[in-house]
């Protein structure tokens, strides 16, 4: 297969579905135009989309083939957006770039980059409960989706990433901030295309395990590039982690190590998907993508 | 029937319920300790839950009867918590106390305070998909609570309130300010609990009309009180609303037109209810609660 034709088809389908969502807002009298404009600009700023992906290559991977999967995958998408818009507010990491792009709270002004999040997140559960798809595999979805983006996934590993910041952070909370912060989501992703599958228990834990370590590669990666790369390379600050006492695999483990990590941890996700025929081989080709980025 | 001991009794299960939520989440291991504290000072501060009781009361106005409300009706309490939180923060309303506590991010940081709301917001939608309810019923739910808390409804007004501060504002913008920042929430937990108890298409009609009239006078009674209480007696800074230059009801329409206007909603409230027997007798009594209370 060819992951970037691939890649292409599936950003297309769901900026499709996202402009279509932004479109509908922006026309919608009750919501206020600085809001929606807050919301679709940060929505819209060129995500590469890899989570509404991965959930489609889980879902295709778990044997679904109906098209429904759009609504839910691009959901996972405005999850995301809103956990960057108020990871990058002044009293969070205080960034004032991402993808080359001025951040929210620079161009709408702090408070309504944190009601633009909240919207964004508020919206994601109302994008799911309208999917059209069967209420007892949404319920799933959003019990799925809470644990991943909620105070035991994405936003617990956004609260010790912060509380460790400037500080000397053991092993154990390296692995933690970074499984949670942005490995849960992405586990979530892979496990929630499963789900709208219908997929079988075991295919269902397979994918959770493949999930899990490229996961954790991810983020792994993200920290080495933020080493390796230039501004312009990454669109946005680079060298950051550092300047900011962050902890990151490489301040911990190292360069070398944690690059050798970050491919054992990819390895192993392939492995994880050997029960699976050619229908999960997006799954495998993203998990190679993944360490060879460059942005 | 006797409305304190009504209130007293069901504040007394949301309570039950809420003390339970958060001691669980205190023991949850993937869940840091300063998240749950923050999340549980907030959500257990001293709220009067009346979101969860019109929830409740509206679900027995409905018709309902079995004890599933209780979780669905709960989780109100930590959509209404979250936007306490981050309305309270410096770049929002940058209010120091609250119920006659300090407020989340005095005591826990900037931070940490946007995280507890970001994670109240999004467990209140993980409470809900765990509660036992019939998953289509539970769909509804879902829809509902979104469209009254997310941009169309409590955060667009927000958002408007935020932009318009220190500016006149026109009359039909503060009815969109009070409408949707309090209005929106009141009147989406009376239909919730309808549509929980499986309330007729007209019953549901009637009970909305009864949740948007008390959720504007709400609004207005509070700046009302913002302006001739103490700050004992409300338990956070009063006369902060003129001095931060908010649109208020009195403000636009003077204090004596407000308390007329409020007054009309209250009856125009119970008047929605005249097609209802005994059942609805709760909702009659709160909506006349709402005129005389003090803090």
């Amino acid at each position: 297969m060819n992951l970037e034709l691939y890649l292409k088809e599936k950003k297309r389908l769901v900026d499709g579905f996202l402009g279509e969502y932004v479109s509908t807002k922006k026309k919608q009298k009750d919501c206020p135009k600085r809001l929606s404009g807050a919301m679709s600009y940060s929505l819209m700023a060129g995500g590469k989309r890899i989570r509404p992906i991965l959930a489609i290559a889980g879902y295709e991977a778990g044997g679904g083939r109906s098209g429904n999967i759009m609504p839910v995958a691009s959901s996972l998408e405005l999850v995301h957006t809103y956990s960057l818009i108020h990871d990058d507010l002044p009293a969070m990491d205080n960034d004032d770039f991402r993808r080359n792009k001025p951040t929210a709270h620079r161009v709408y002004g702090e408070a309504v980059a944190i009601l633009a999040g909240d919207a964004l997140l508020t919206d994601a559960f109302n994008i799911i409960s309208n999917s059209g798809v069967s209420p007892g595999k949404l319920v799933r979805v959003i019990r799925e989706l809470t644990k991943a983006a909620g105070p035991e996934g994405m936003v617990g590993g956004q609260t010790v990433d912060i509380i460790l910041e400037g500080k000397k952070a053991k092993k154990k909370d390296i692995v933690y901030i970074h499984s949670h912060k942005t490995g849960a989501l992405i586990r979530g992703s892979v496990r929630i295309g499963a789900i709208m599958a219908g997929a079988s228990p075991a295919k269902l834990k397979a994918l959770t395990e493949y999930g899990e370590k490229i996961g954790l590669a991810f983020q792994i990666i993200d920290d080495i590039l933020d080493i390796i790369c230039t501004k312009e390379e990454m669109g946005k600050s680079t060298g950051s982690d550092d300047a900011k006492g962050k902890n990151t695999y490489p301040s911990t483990f190292g360069l070398k190590e944690s690059e050798k990590i970050a491919e054992r941890l990819v390895d192993d996700s392939v492995k994880a998907l050997k029960g699976f025929d050619r229908k999960a081989d997006p799954l495998r080709e993203i998990a190679g993508y993944i360490l060879l980025r460059r942005n």
